[in-house]
């Protein structure tokens, strides 16, 4: 249990489980009486060989992904793999691009820096980004078309991946884990772990084996490498494998990705339910492309918004500022939020509602 | 203090000091009463800013560096730097580098990945990389000449650095902040936090400002966006620079790096001192080439090297295998290693020279 009731609406890092957070803490100083803390182990060490390979076949099962993917544990966030992903897999040097908003744009960015022609394929920039648009199969020939599934920012996600002859790459960071995707089709999936896998300073990445070619990028950006040394080209981030090991562990006891995709639908649809009768505050999103992980909402009135986060901050519901692009609030309810979390913010929203509504 | 009592001697990931332990887990489930642990706030909030900011200071004073410097907090490990530092430095893509053994070597395979040409000017590889080569000024135009102060594998160590008109670059990765080096023309010190500073998982580069200019790589391995971001392109690994600021304020507490080196000295003095006398043990380091924090030694049998190893493990006295392309046995003796650890080797040392010399 936390010493205080906090609930914490981060978009990332966010929320761990209690009982991961409980385990890390009694697995200090000595982890399966080794003597040491995990932070200290070897990487070479039977103790953490065992955890990187169950951490490997936990999350090929949740994804429901066969052996045709290698799981690579990598760092630098999912921003280093906006470069190297089409370094190491676009072979024409020629990728689609859907736009959704600000992340799939700095994708955009660093394949270009990385040398890479980006045509945008679809984009719901016109609408402000309120929706995700409908992906047709483009006529021109494309290594994959490279698609965010959960926008963080903008508050929207793919219920379904579009159904097309090019593959797909998938920065999958902010809804990972979070709801169940049909992988049919699709090259890469990566993400960032700090929303629904664990600790900043670690990136996962599962890519198509027969993607997988010899190159010459340095080591640290060169799949067939990393592959080869099952991400242990040099030393990886052990302690963020070990605690997103133990999340995975802790999904997989809960049901897996179909149990908490409910969940989090429960999570979501309690706040989606409140903001759409709200006389004082309003969810931008067209609601077939209304993200499970990340919910924008505001008043309007920039006054307003900015009392609700201080008066919600003092009723410890923390991190509701929503990000400086969009303004406005921003609850991020990933897989580690209770669904008390989002009660606890719906009752807070109807009190503050109740006081203010006059005010707008 | 630990539950059971094991002297670690790992090359990295490595002991923490056990005070640095404690505060994690005390740090567990609530960091300064905010109700959220390390782990779970965001690199936005403020307590995350002043602890990124704090590391700065401290690792800046403990080097004894001006602000001439930034400093990076980076993820990728050393070997990343390998390529991107003469990615982002190397006006003219060619640069000196220094052979002391495998590490330089790597240094040497990542840079030329990345387009350099790199001239070796000074090499220990015809002694078996059992010294460091006095290294000389070379005649040819180089960006800078690349040395690794401190050699994991091969148990050697500068004690000075050369003093050259050509800047230097230095990967201090085994050694950082474990003894004191004047730093007069040098261009980056770089390294791995996951030996003496903290966990695996973060790399700290010192680089000088005026070498920091516009550049069209990846904004991750670009020094000119993520100096302008303050390390926080996108997000941190959180919780490894948390800990390397436990770590800095430690070293700080004890007396800084004068202290620490003095410390280090006695260590591997007493552990030396025993080699140097030992009829069963050999060091083959040349004296004034000899690691402070790696010693390297063996008995020239195989099967008796073994021996000493599975049995030092009983004894409570872990990971004292070598590097697999050198053999024999290995002790890293970090920062965080206390005085007692060393002793207790050294014992063991004794106890199974006198049982084993004769069937040598």
């Amino acid at each position: 249990m936390k010493n205080m009731s906090v609930y914490n609406f981060a978009a990332g890092p966010a929320m761990l489980p209690a009982s991961v957070i409980n385990q890390i803490k009694s697995d200090l100083p000595s982890f399966n009486d080794s003597g040491m803390s995990v932070m200290e182990i070897s990487h070479r060490s039977d103790l953490f060989e065992k955890i990187i390979n169950e951490a490997k076949t936990n999350l090929l099962e949740l994804l429901n992904l066969s052996d045709d993917y290698e799981v690579l544990f990598l760092q630098g966030g999912a921003t280093t793999q906006f470069a190297a992903i089409p370094m190491n897999i676009a072979k024409t040097k020629h990728i689609g691009l859907v736009d959704t908003g600000h992340w799939s744009i700095r994708a955009q960015e660093e394949a270009k820096r990385a040398g890479i022609k980006v045509d945008t394929i679809a984009s719901s920039k016109t609408d402000q980004y309120h929706n995700i648009p409908n992906v047709k199969q483009p006529q021109q020939d494309l290594d994959y078309i490279h698609l965010t599934t959960n926008n963080t920012i903008e508050g929207t996600a793919y219920n379904k991946l579009p159904n097309l002859t090019t593959p797909l790459v998938l920065d999958v960071s902010s809804n990972f884990l979070a709801q169940s995707y049909q992988f049919k089709n699709v090259d890469v999936i990566y993400g960032g772990a700090q929303k629904n896998i664990g600790i900043a300073g670690l990136t996962i990445v599962a890519v198509r084996k027969d993607l997988i070619t010899e190159n010459d990028l340095p080591g640290m950006w060169n799949f067939q490498i990393l592959s080869k040394k099952n991400s242990m080209l040099n030393t990886p981030p052990v302690f963020a494998i070990y605690t997103a090991n133990l999340v995975l562990k802790w999904l997989k006891n809960l049901g897996g990705v179909a149990e908490i995709e409910k969940r989090n639908r429960q999570k979501s649809g309690l706040l989606y339910d409140f903001l759409d009768n709200s006389k004082l505050f309003n969810n931008p999103v067209k609601k077939d492309s209304r993200s499970l992980t990340n919910i924008v909402f505001s008043t309007g009135n920039d006054e307003l918004d900015n009392k609700f986060i201080e008066q919600a901050k003092e009723n410890n519901l923390v991190n509701l500022k929503g990000h400086r692009l969009v303004g406005g609030m921003r609850a991020s309810l990933y897989n580690a939020m209770p669904y008390e979390g989002a009660e606890a913010l719906v009752d807070f929203l109807e009190k503050f509602e109740r006081d203010n509504w006059r005010t707008k």
